[in-house]
């Protein structure tokens, strides 16, 4: 008898979750992944604030994997799947859909950004989601100062140095204190012709305050503290334009060379892919054991999947992802068993937190709420828990430390880096990646 | 009146010793690049075979310089000089040709890879002069790994596993060497269906033997080495051709899907942007005071100029680049200060060296020559030594204790970048930093 085959799609936080729950399952697991790591993406922004560098959040997949014998990893684009015959197609540098058969299938294939049927701000304001993505957005971060400090006319100045973020959610609200942290502190020394502490950092939202999961308590302190680090926070208003010379909104235009795009998700195309029900958003729609309707062998987890608890949708975030990953595998593991199948999937909220600036988080979990330097240390502390190898864990604290007591940030790099190679579409690496919020 | 200013063009070796001992004298110092950062090219290698991290061994010019208070350091591309006006044009993402006047020009400029007029091998077979290169052909080499491991068929196995270096220099030797410690080691468990210790690595030159510009003994012994680690080295015969398939060498066509060209340098464009008389290579034929003939403010230094001591041209290393680049230094400080000229200018060799694999390295130093472990220490010590700051020289010591005994590397990322965006021209940033030999 051949041995029952899992096809894991997507090696995010539920994948890998569902993966390693997987490895002492008699069965071959097969992971296919268009990018060769694991992004820990709650950190993203510290890469595209140059505190971290990319290989401190990235892990390769093999790594994390090698000791577990039952486990392929496959480097690979998913490009569909047949129901019928249990089969995913899989495309890489050198081939196009080639056919990999499953037994069992589990996608986790994460989510997007969405510019809400904006496309057009994509060119003018990229996102936060791969790599790529963040070392793409520390370049043009860091350009900026530079063609500041280049240009001899102080009137050229200011739109060099206004830093627009578009979404108040966890990575806006992080990425606009880091950014401030930044400017007034790793930059301040550096330049001869310009102030960089003088850069204007503008946070914008339609929703009418920061932080919109956490409680009213927590988005206020989170505003006040935000401020008292010099962003501008601009709610109540969604952005009407942005081009090449900076974004419009409630009529007014804010000139910048540089805007980052730090709202909106959509999911992957697994629901076109299976040709399911999909919600409103375009999620897969499933059932209380993970599985897809009429298909007890197809399970879909993470951000590209709509689940209620309670009457309420749950939250494109790390810990739904990878207790959704871990619950599959576990429903998978007892069919190959032969024992019975677990109870229904529950999602324990262990909390959430965010970080605004040097020092300083909101964390609320349960009833517990904290704002604070406390916050920031159980947010650290919890973070590097979760990174994916202990030599991580050693290196971002020892980078955290350093950069807490010296301002100075480990990765102020401008790479102009050649296209991908010819016969390598250029991917965005994170559409296949699970999400995460906090 | 006016203070004096001194104009560098490039921050690597060269540029960089004449910034720094240009410290305290009373002028007012711009020093050009077209990357922000300083780069140690002797280690770009350990970043094309994922020991170290882009951030190891890339520094920010700007944090280099911040204390130096006379300095002003500007991102942007030199695109010629105007000798009689005595102004430089400089192009960056915003602008083309913004004029900066001097009074003493140092041009540090570099050099970049030369094809030998065959221009039509660098699709096939990138250099390793800049970031964006050692991440490109780290890509492509984690890649072809990956690409097997997806590939069923094990008869397309053999041409994906074949790594050719073409070039046996200090680059293409260390390359080949760190390449074989990485499949035989880091790589080894990680796989399923190939065995990357069975991956091929060829070396080809059509000199008779590997590192040219050490003794024949240490030729003999670092060779000896590179077969012992399974490193083909192929010897005497020029490359005939090199496309998508591999490459062709006395008459014998070698299947590879990874080609990295480790073989000549060719000047920047010093030459003609200065339309003064160059040596055979394009290299500007400067004085014994490092200045062109008829322009006693035109200071021409490291891999872009040549200097013959003793009848023989000077050397394209770091060593003399930064001896030069601190001597013209001297010159200008002399000059601004009313001091008389120092003697003329004479380099002192300190030696040189190669590392092979994994503790081993080969040293000749005037006629000291060693092989072999303590080669090896030195050469750590030496490079820790030379790297820019101190806390680089922390985590690259770390890293390599950490790779040395567990055999896992830093930064095995494959990562698609995106494409510079629109005006910024995809810059080459190597070809106006100054280069390195050992």
């Amino acid at each position: 008898m051949a041995q029952t085959r899992v096809v894991i799609v997507g090696a995010g936080f539920g994948g890998l979750a569902a993966a390693k729950a997987l490895g002492k399952t008699p069965a071959q697991i097969i992971l296919i992944d268009r990018a060769n790591h694991h992004l820990f993406q709650p950190l993203l922004y510290q890469v595209a604030t140059s505190v971290l560098t990319p290989s401190q959040i990235a892990t390769p997949i093999r790594g994390i994997l090698c000791k577990q014998k039952n486990t392929i990893v496959i480097l690979g684009e998913v490009t569909g799947v047949d129901k019928d015959q249990k089969r995913v197609f899989v495309s890489d540098a050198d081939r196009q859909d080639v056919p990999i058969s499953y037994d069992y299938l589990i996608l986790a294939t994460g989510s997007t950004h969405s510019y809400f049927g904006h496309n057009e701000f994509e060119q003018f304001a990229p996102g936060l989601k791969s790599l790529a993505d963040a070392e793409a957005a520390r370049n043009k971060i860091l350009q900026a100062f530079e063609l500041a400090e280049a240009e001899d006319d102080p009137a050229r100045h200011p739109d060099l140095l206004t830093f627009i973020l578009v979404g108040a959610g966890p990575t806006g609200v992080e990425m606009a204190g880091a950014l401030a942290v930044l400017v007034r502190t790793s930059l301040k020394s550096e330049f001869r012709r310009i102030d960089p502490a003088s850069a204007r950092i503008v946070l914008v939202d339609m929703a009418p305050r920061v932080l919109g999961p956490f409680s009213e308590d927590l988005s206020t302190a989170a505003k006040a503290r935000l401020e008292k680090l010099g962003v501008e926070v601009r709610l109540g208003h969604a952005v009407d334009k942005i081009d090449a010379d900076g974004i419009i909104v409630a009529g007014e235009r804010i000139a910048s060379k540089t805007v980052i795009w730090t709202a909106g998700v959509s999911p992957s195309p697994a629901g076109k892919w299976l040709n399911v029900e999909t919600d409103r958003a375009g999620r897969v729609r499933i059932q209380k054991d993970l599985t897809v309707p009429e298909h007890v062998e197809i399970f879909v987890v993470g951000d590209t999947a709509s689940l209620d608890q309670n009457g309420k949708p749950l939250p494109g975030v790390a810990q739904v992802a990878m207790q959704q990953g871990r619950y599959a595998a576990k429903v998978i593991h007892n069919r190959v068993t032969g024992n019975r199948p677990p109870d229904s999937f529950s999602y324990f909220d262990k909390g959430s937190m965010a970080v605004v600036g040097k020092g300083f988080a909101v964390l609320q979990s349960g009833k517990v709420q904290m704002s604070g330097f406390g916050a920031w240390l159980t947010w650290a502390a919890v973070h590097l828990q979760f990174l994916a190898t202990s030599s991580l864990r050693l290196t971002v604290f020892l980078q955290w430390i350093w950069t807490y007591a010296t301002g100075q940030r480990g990765d102020r790099l401008i790479v102009h880096h050649h296209a991908s190679p010819a016969g390598t579409p250029a991917r965005d690496t994170a559409t296949q990646s699970a999400v995460v919020g906090k």
